[in-house]
């Protein structure tokens, strides 16, 4: 008899049979222990490859693409968002058509989109960088800042051939690399090599590099945080890994319990999973908190002791608004402790998205790589390799993030406003946005240390859960969903980001431009007031 | 007795084993016709997970990282680059250490590192888009060209809020798709919807997307071109699939033969494999040619039959060198026969790389998706979203070569100058390498029609072969080793490309400027009469 085992779609076992009559004759057979415990986890399908191999291709549809692009989710630009760009459209085709005149998007940490000027510096050099042919030209003097049009010779002179149109080295100019090198270094007093920086356009990419890296199957785990950065899972879920949570603890400012990590990491390995990392985001996105020193070391010796590498994103390094707290970087925290490179697999990842700067749309950033053997990394070089190389201005304004202008230069004096200006602007909103939701009626939020986002937590009424139930969806969906109609206000709910079961949350940024918070304070207030009326108990 | 059925990283079916006694046991044992069977696939393994389910998480090596990963290779900046960037920094640590003074990167598709000048109006609007501050000075007008300026402010007025520096819609800026739509439109004379635009960094990515979608495991196949540009043999490996090999005829010009896609399909289904899709690289990369319009039909009724999603890599369009032919895009063929949407899946790929501008640094690019149904489409939007967008400059670049200045604009005919200026010297540099390779004892090389690259076939010495096989490499890969030890020019072995076994090639670019061809002819000849003279048979 005829039996092939292979796998299907999903992965399941499946036994192919050719026919119905095949199908019975193999059930009538005893099957032997072995065989029974084979077909345990074995699905009979009798749609045979072999019966349709002189037939056409499959068509492409949601039974045929990759299952584990299906299975992936980015609320962050999810249904919500999607309904929030219907209502822009009606808006501009009907003005008047809804209960509010513009959509703000408090979804995404976009500060341009929102009114953020660049920094002035940062867009001068590469505006320079970008059509060169000016640099020597008079009016060129008038028009930008003397250490701009300095900072652009470097930056030329660093590229071979002065070619900024030219695929670079895999891993990002060697030049940059030496510069962001220094700036690892001057920020945490331990030595940075330019050959472990891998230059990408924006984090995304270097995160799911490492995913590739690690992930050979569903058997393999990668610890996230609950709540966590939804990249994270969709791209754990696009390598077929699994996602093994740790919750982060809201009632301590969502604290992270080096306990809790052990507990995941056993029950993880209790059901076969074989965890092969370690995801920590700090300060933390969503929830805002910047982790303590202690809790750090706490952090990195349960890496070394279980043998995990540690993915650290460090993209809001320069968002902290609370003056006792300081970023740390998880390099400088374990070099302090005395491991190097044979201790620790430790990858940091930064952005140019993020920071003071919020150039979200420059794609820049990198992944400062240590503690892998040099096969591993010759590996990981050959990935960076297969994409070429990440966009030239992005890979600048990488190096500009980590060496800004330095006291005695002709920027120094604007560019540290404008730095300090922003940041200390993002401090003033975080705080207004965070007693707006703390006023509202069964509202609890913590404060932002860090990052760009409030996390509130809504105790919802039975009632208004029920009626999220009626209409299929997540509870905190249904109310993100009514307050965009409402308000034009588009958050998160935090069923995409996980949440403990039975909490509700959403997610909103901190990055409205200051003039608009009150009048977004009053229109939540107002909404959240008439939902509750709704459906208050 | 315990026997355990998983799969180990490499897919293989394997039985878990407790000891070695266990083992001893195990093969002591009859097996049923259906034990060996599933046997026949398997690997004995005796380091259980189980064994190791309390220690911890097995160490970051080649045994341990994703299998996927080790499998991809890409030739382009391989071993010879490798090779060529240490005797780069030879030279410059220890000038006259080797008999050349400079490397000749002619291993890949970079003209501006071989000294390519960018296009002035591409550059002059980047460079006002970076920073938009300067636009209504005076200094600009004398810096700038006046339809750069009112181009950077047409642009700005479509990029919401002027946020040059905010994530734009996952599919890129949606004023932007609108020009590069009509772009295509005027080029095809068949309408293109913005819609359909997704605007990458670069055209690698969305390869890598589409490959991502389409495989859903090793039975899923992928029918590539050979030879091939690694890319897409890279990127299936990654994503898991069977690269579904066709044979292009070097005999006739590098000839795409549809009774060779159709053998190999016939031979790809008759072993199980499910073939989604074809790719054609049009013109062809390593091997440079047209292909003719009939031609181009004969493979859309192809795919078409077949239902195979057709992959167009349409990276070199305009990039033809001989009158003869004629770039079509494979949209404009498979609408000029009278098929929409519901008779051929289609994606263009298309980059701001190549061409005559050669801006690979930039990163831009973008792919054009048509045939496949609303529920896919968002499945597409889906995984452009989890990497939020494509850098912006980038996206404006691809807007600017879809349309380029026209009569009547102040930089028309300097823009015009440079463009005819590159091509045609693309073209001589083309005829020169060609005939140059042609000259040699045993080599013959077929016209670049188009693209960037010849692909000579070198008539190997048994000797030759031999002395290769003695050093473990393969003899195009000795050759090319031997080439770039002695001239410092720097080529990628066919073997990395794909070619019909027992023969050898290398794809070399014909990007170096014209001034330097002379030089690298004779050094190539002089090189290869002494590789001749030592391995003569």
């Amino acid at each position: 008899m005829m039996r092939k085992f292979v796998s299907d779609r999903a992965g399941r076992n499946i036994i192919l049979v050719r026919s119905f009559h095949h199908l019975k004759q193999l059930l009538q057979r005893p099957l032997s222990a072995t065989q029974s415990r084979f077909l345990s986890s074995t699905v009979l399908d009798s749609t045979s490859s072999m019966a349709s191999s002189n037939s056409s291709a499959p068509p492409v549809n949601l039974d045929t693409i990759n299952p584990k692009v299906l299975k992936c989710e980015y609320a962050v630009r999810g249904e919500i968002v999607t309904l929030a760009q219907t209502l822009q459209q009606e808006l501009q085709s009907k003005p008047g058509s809804h209960p509010f005149d513009e959509i703000l998007y408090c979804n995404i940490g976009n500060p341009q989109s929102l009114g953020q000027e660049p920094i002035t510096f940062f867009r001068e050099v590469l505006s320079l960088c970008d059509h060169p042919a000016i640099l020597d030209r008079s009016e060129t003097q008038g028009l930008f800042s003397a250490d701009a049009v300095e900072r652009a010779w470097q930056i030329l002179d660093q590229i071979p051939g002065r070619a900024t149109g030219a695929y670079s080295h895999s891993q990002g100019i060697k030049g940059l690399r030496d510069t962001i090198a220094a700036g690892i270094e001057a920020r945490d007093g331990f030595p940075a090599d330019p050959n472990d920086i891998f230059l990408t356009d924006g984090a995304s990419p270097a995160v799911h590099a490492m995913m590739q890296l690690l992930i050979r199957s569903e058997k393999d785990g990668i610890l996230c945080p609950i709540p966590q950065y939804p990249l994270y899972s969709a791209s754990i879920a696009l390598h077929g890994g699994t996602l093994v949570p740790y919750y982060l603890d809201e009632a301590t400012g969502w604290g992270l319990e080096v306990s809790e990590l052990e507990k995941q990491l056993d029950n993880a390995k209790s059901k076969g999973v074989i965890v092969r990392a370690l995801v920590v985001i700090n300060p933390g996105n969503p929830t805002g908190q910047v982790l303590a020193e202690e809790n750090q070391r706490g952090i990195v010796e349960f890496c070394k002791k279980a043998g995990l590498v540690l993915l650290a994103d460090e993209v809001y390094q320069e968002n902290v608004y609370v003056p006792e707290k300081t970023f740390h970087s998880f390099k400088k925290i374990s070099r302090s402790m005395g491991y190097g490179e044979e201790d620790l697999s430790l990858v940091s990842f930064q952005s140019v998205s993020k920071g003071f700067y919020g150039e979200c749309g420059k794609r820049g950033g990198y992944m400062e790589v240590t503690g892998f053997n040099a096969d591993v990394r010759e590996q990981i070089y050959k990935m960076a390799s297969v994409n070429l190389c990440s966009n030239i201005s992005g890979q600048i304004l990488a190096s500009l993030v980590m060496s800004p202008p330095k006291v005695g230069d002709e920027s120094y004096e604007s560019f540290s406003a404008e730095k300090e200006g922003i940041l200390a602007s993002l401090a003033r909103r975080a705080k207004a946005l965070e007693d707006a939701f703390n006023n509202l009626e069964g509202v609890s939020c913590n404060k932002a240390e860090g990052a760009m986002y409030l996390f509130p937590r809504i105790y919802l009424p039975q009632k208004a859960i029920k009626a999220a139930e009626a209409v299929d969806i997540a509870p905190d969906a249904f109310y993100c969903r009514r307050l965009l109609n409402a308000t034009g206000i588009v958050v998160v709910p935090g069923s995409g980001f996980g949440q403990v079961p039975g909490t509700w949350h959403f997610r909103c940024t901190i990055l409205p431009q200051e003039d608009k918070i009150p009048a977004i304070v009053s229109r939540l207030t107002d909404f959240h007031q008439g939902f509750m009326d709704e459906f208050r108990d």
